[in-house]
């Protein structure tokens, strides 16, 4: 990670380049820029990475730029000390290094989202948990945690700009699907593109209808054993959602 | 309705085909599919069904989609045990058992919605009921009735999947218009697929008038006398709604 | 005003032709339709009319349609006991006795509108009096009055169909710019189509603001002595905001 | 300033024309104008300057005119007194003396925005400060201060027609980076045109966030420290936002 010259790499191997892109795998992380820009999940800023199947030592993220305009042949790859595999790479995510340390710590963990959506800030900055209101974001479990940077870093800046700050996010992550940033946004993971992009998509929603519930009284959460049988089953039919999505965000 | 096997079939009688369908009752369903989705009041999930009013033992309903993108090839015929009339169709929602039940337990309806309201999902989970704040919401009545799902099955899945869930879901229903579902979503129940389109698109804004309201102090309600009234009369235009929602849905 | 049997005509004469319509009042009135459709202060129900300036004895307004759908062909004159002028026109707005009857009781009136305002509607329904934020909502006053038709009849219909409800509604305008209908929406009266649509729109949106300044705390109203001033003043440049709405609505 | 004959012209001397104006300069500028209202932070009303670079006792400003239809040839250059250097100019905003009195008393700001940001009027007419929730919105420091015209003026009107009310204005402002006005709307500052659109759209999503948090509890804003950092540091790809708002705002 030489670019900005803060992250500490972990490792002196030289970056082998990985097998060619899975075409799958690129079209759905354009997608995914698109489909998460579409639902103002992501605006300018925000990123979402996928670990490759085949390599698991790295991961594909587009360079810099604002998820909306992403093409394939803006996907680079990186090795897990977040250095690109391919030299000369300039216009990267100074916070990429979020993605490496997730994926070293989450050997489940095949995609990750870096994003400030906007009804999950006021719960960066609340001690209300946000929780899950319906079956389908019940990865929130028992609330989403909040990760709050001084735990590990008291310079000032909210940003995950360091190893140690990103070690820190994903200790705070443990085991969860989504982590809250305070003064920041949000990360979410899962065991794919689809699924986080999902996740992202439901926690919006979430938000805002936790707020609503609110203001009309006590809330009702979903049971312990309700989040328990959703984490145990599979969704039915979850493609359902993103082709539709897909075709809104990108036509045809 | 053998393609998830935990229906328990109520009857053995061989589906028998009902007759061609009403070309004007599959141009509504298809057209309320696409009004829903345009006004947020369905995404990717939820379904709307009409019983054939030939043959009131059937209905008609999608295959499995987003209901944006439902056609009239897309609609099939079902008995009210669900099991769709042509053999072979496998691409079924699995809560169809919802429209089934209702069917049979209220002879007077002759259209069922079940959707994830955006603006419903707050009072799903609240001992606050959902209450009219217009005459065109006086549907409501004293407010709209919340069905747990706990009442019935201890699962801890808050889908619709069995004859019993389902059952359960037509008593918490009563002779109400609309039952809200704990940790779920809606139903609305009509006379006609055009009512249940404008049922749930007032519900939805009411929903969000009456947070409004209870954030400024006490919500006064129609009164029992303004909802007697309301179910007794007419609406005096309905179909002018339609007419300009189909329009901005659909084009034309 | 025969169509509906329940208004009480307060004169027999024969109803004479208005001259020629101004094509500019009739575009004006056009474009308000589209306006307020635009803008979601009006959706499928509501209606916008304009008294004509040389035959102050009649308005102008639409037949019964959804606004957004209006054209210049659809536009009728009405005496003001709310007949048509032309004999036969028999698709009317049933709650068209509101324009007549204000027309009657402010002669300083030149445009009435009544529209089903999303944001109103928490306000119809409270004790807290909308009032104005800002100085272009100054019209506002000191609150605008909140109409109960069970003041003047108890039978339970929300709607304005009788003179007498009319006359009552009037009554309860007053002097003032906007009043609110309990359970039902508003109406906003003004010295020309532009000034009531501008009106409409501001209505709206202080709705929304005062809704969300409530949640923050005490909330600091305009003075009286802002409300005078704004009273005595006309508006720098209002045609600015009309140009700029009528091109997004109309597109050219 | 001698179109509305109530701004008292501080000095004599012949506005000489400046420089013919750089062509970057005033595709930002219009390309502000565009972006604001894209992002519904100008609707009718308002008005963006840029400081001439090479000519700081200078600023360029649209005509009075509604933001989202300025082209480059509606852009005109005043001098500190807000008097047009071309003679003839009659389509001014009467507010300009707010521009002029910022420009005069902080000479490191470049541009100048006043708007009416729907989310901001809340604040404006609440004891409750508007506060950083997010390490972007650093500028607003320990709160947005509020102006209130009677500390300047009791006349009654809201807008800031004369020197006297632009100073009061300006010593309001302060350092600050954006000030709010009781009863009317916000004006923000900053060193380049790029920078004020951002921290206007920055302002108003906070707002927004603001005022959701509230609802949850007590809510943790950035804290000093953080706050110092953030304005010490240059924001690392701030242009990656304006490219993408430019792009939806404008096409191509």
């Amino acid at each position: 990670m030489s670019t900005d010259g803060r992250a500490n790499p972990s490792s002196n191997m030289t970056a082998a380049l990985p097998g060619t892109p899975d075409p799958a795998l690129l079209e759905d992380l354009v997608a995914a820029n698109r489909i998460l820009s579409d639902h103002g999940v992501l605006d300018a800023y925000g990123h979402i990475s996928a670990r490759d199947p085949a390599n698991p030592g790295y991961y594909w993220i587009s360079r810099s730029m604002a998820p909306a305009l992403v093409s394939a042949a803006d996907i680079i790859a990186c090795d897990l000390d977040n250095n690109p595999v391919r030299p000369g790479e300039t216009s990267l995510f100074f916070e990429r290094v979020i993605h490496g340390e997730i994926f070293k710590a989450r050997p489940d963990v095949m995609a990750v989202l870096h994003n400030p959506s906007p009804s999950l800030i006021p719960f960066c900055n609340s001690d209300t948990r946000l929780r899950p209101m319906v079956g389908s974001a019940a990865f929130l479990g028992e609330g989403a945690p909040v990760f709050d940077i001084r735990t590990v870093d008291e310079g000032g800046d909210l940003n995950i700009c360091t190893i140690a700050q990103a070690k820190g996010l994903a200790q705070a992550l443990g085991r969860h699907c989504l982590v809250l940033l305070r003064g920041h946004g949000a990360v979410a993971v899962g065991e794919s593109i689809r699924q986080v992009v999902r996740r992202a998509i439901i926690a919006e929603s979430n938000a805002r209808q936790q707020i609503q519930a609110a203001l009309l009284g006590p809330v009702h959460f979903l049971t312990a054993g309700e989040i328990e049988y959703a984490k145990r089953m599979k969704p039915k039919d979850p493609d359902r959602a993103w082709r539709l999505w897909k075709q809104r965000a990108m036509g045809g």
